[in-house]
């Protein structure tokens, strides 16, 4: 039998992101929207893409340009997250209602969220319509983190900035516990595997590597 | 005093989705590989993108035949998604050596696996050079779900999926519990009120609403 059961097309990517994406247009109003459609594009230039509805007033602010700061949240934002996905900027003062604290950013013209932990200011490269939403791709200028993510050796800690995650409709928080790291199913020294199995539980290791035809 | 510091462009979005993509080639040859660097891109059409480096096998598949699949890996999975990363198919045949079962997808010449709980078929609609990686746009054309995460109403419950996220370089699992749901932060009815506070905790309920000047 089978064990899955199929759909027509929707995006049933999860997890993903969930970002405050703050701008200001040419008159010098800001305003704070919510986005789970971003993602990663590219590593080198850095790299990230925001997908938005054109009817969104946030649309004609970037569009307008051509930067926008992400703010990334941490778990105690959830609910302000929420509020400024569903409310729009053309009603209410989304920054002032939610006491965001704003800071002007160093590279482009906008303020971003003290609050979140992470800021990551952006300039748009290109928009491409492509219809509920278009996707803007943009360069990454400079971050933000907050010190207390930052330990002393200058490593970045993201485990203790309590982010979250948006799934299918849902908020959700990221346990504080990793259970893997990048590279680690390939390890060779004994001191590392044993060192990783302590970290991560237990995991297989390979015995046998297979050809590709 | 600054509570932050500033660092020069990298990409700081975190936690991003991590997912198995994959593809056949025209010979009829498949590969799988692990990318961090997606998301939804569009809802209507529903389209999510892909970024990979021109060097990777996947790649030259993947712009051959402009098709491939996503597979969401669940928590039981790591392991495998973390390995499907780091080594390439020009050298090991990761599907067998990862036991993969894989199945026939309905709507593209590529195979999924069948031991994510989720598989989306995509047609690329576009590539876009960007620098170390190049971005995939992508048509959603079909969805399959594991049984098990389909409750009796039909109900999505990928709270069952044991699903994991990628946050800078290591593999996190979301917790079961959700904190919020979309739109929780403005609902009105007393009763829903009362549901959500007792499944998402306390959350504060907005007093005033400001203006947009």
């Amino acid at each position: 039998m089978k064990n899955k059961t199929s759909f027509k097309g929707s995006v049933l990517l999860n997890p993903v992101p969930v970002v405050i994406v703050s701008s200001k247009n040419k008159k010098g109003i800001s305003n704070v929207f919510t986005v789970a459609w971003t993602g990663t594009i590219c590593t080198e230039p850095p790299m990230l893409s925001i997908s938005i509805r054109p009817e969104r007033l946030s649309y004609d602010f970037i569009s307008e340009t051509m930067e926008f700061i992400v703010n990334i949240p941490s778990r105690s934002l959830t609910w302000e997250t929420d509020y400024c996905g569903v409310r729009s900027g053309r009603l209410h003062n989304k920054i002032e209602e939610m006491k965001f604290d704003m800071i002007p950013g160093s590279h482009v013209n906008v303020d971003y969220i003290n609050q979140c932990p992470v800021n990551i200011e952006c300039r748009v490269t290109k928009i491409i319509k492509l219809g509920s939403h278009d996707i803007f791709l943009a360069e990454v200028l400079q971050t933000h983190i907050k010190n207390e993510i930052i330990d002393e050796n200058g490593k970045f800690c993201f485990e203790k900035a309590n982010l979250i995650s948006y799934c299918h409709g849902e908020y959700f928080p990221l346990s504080e516990a990793p259970i893997g790291k990048f590279g680690y199913s390939v390890v060779k020294s004994p001191k590392i595997i044993k060192e990783y199995k302590e970290k991560y539980g237990k995991f297989p290791l390979l015995s046998k590597k297979i050809k590709q035809k």
